[in-house]
């Protein structure tokens, strides 16, 4: 009952939110399952590997890379510049693997009429006070990029009717419980069985 | 979040296929869940217990249910009825208790107009051949009565496509997640979530 082509997951969060990590522990803990990497012209933050969590690519790289036509989708945020290589999309799902993209809401419109079967997971803070003292606990942000990012949030969160489902990122054992059940039961989806073998049963 | 409303989940599958075990498993395991309890007119099985598995009327009992307008769904089943009381159900659904239906594809269909959110889940067999071995094992049943099941699970097999998720239970523990799955990804749909809460923060 191999499935043909790979399921593509869009997660999307305001920052703060928990996304990046829920992203990374759910793709350890499921089989046939993967992470798109993104590009980005931003520079690493501390622990961050070239490779691993982004492509880290030149902004001259990145404006050639759209004007080939590289991205299967590509956004700007905080005046850096996200993309997602559709090249490495298409293998991945012809290849049957399921691929989780951590992407924000701008690239999410991108991908919805590009992959109609894709499934969008929007996940919440408790509270905009909550996303907030996890951006301060962060440490890494200025003041006035906190206040950037709390502005941003209330931008994206605008966007979530957009969103099959919602995971309020309260608890992130339950948060991540939530994710990994939307992938598990997505890929029990009846559009997905095999009908044939269905069919020769009766 | 309280959600104002219980969702229902319609689980069905050729008896054999190890749904009635399945959803007294998730019953035990999930929060704010039920399994609804189906009037039967059959005798009960050695270990079932009335109240519990079924609630065991007499022909005639059932009968006056259905002339009353008493049952949410009724099928005949192997010439025994078998029922859901419609008010003890919408009376769950009201206090906001998930339900789960165990019952079979005629019942499955009378309820599909009535409660259009409800969330149809069919537990398949791995092969006929499995399911005829799982049936014999059981040893309560007389070789006749096998061969009617066998029938019978034919016919249900056929109404595959109007479930909203397959489960194949080649693995009881693998069924039993992905059914806890489709449970958990189902509460986090969008289409439940307080909008007011997230209008308020935007």
């Amino acid at each position: 009952m191999k499935r043909k082509q790979g399921l593509l997951f869009v997660v999307s969060a305001p920052s703060g939110a928990g996304k990046t990590s829920l992203c990374r522990a759910i793709t350890d803990s499921l089989e046939n399952f993967t992470h798109s990497i993104s590009y980005a012209t931003r520079k690493p933050r501390p622990g961050e590997i070239d490779g691993r969590d982004y492509y880290f690519v030149s902004q001259q790289r990145f404006q050639d890379m759209i004007s080939a036509g590289d991205f299967a989708e590509w956004a700007e945020v905080h005046s850096n510049l996200y993309g997602t290589s559709r090249r490495v999309l298409d293998d991945m799902v012809e290849k049957g693997i399921d691929v989780i993209l951590d992407i924000d809401t701008q690239g999410a419109k991108q991908i919805k009429p590009k992959y109609e079967t894709a499934v969008f997971v929007f996940i919440m803070p408790p509270s905009l006070e909550i996303l907030e003292e996890r951006l301060r606990n962060r440490k890494s942000d200025h003041e006035k990029e906190i206040l950037k990012r709390m502005g941003r949030a209330r931008e994206e969160i605008k966007d979530y009717p957009m969103y099959d489902y919602v995971i309020v990122n309260r608890d992130f054992d339950r948060a991540l419980t939530e994710l990994r059940s939307i992938i598990i039961a997505e890929r029990c989806r009846m559009r997905l069985v095999n009908s044939a073998w269905i069919e020769g049963m009766i």
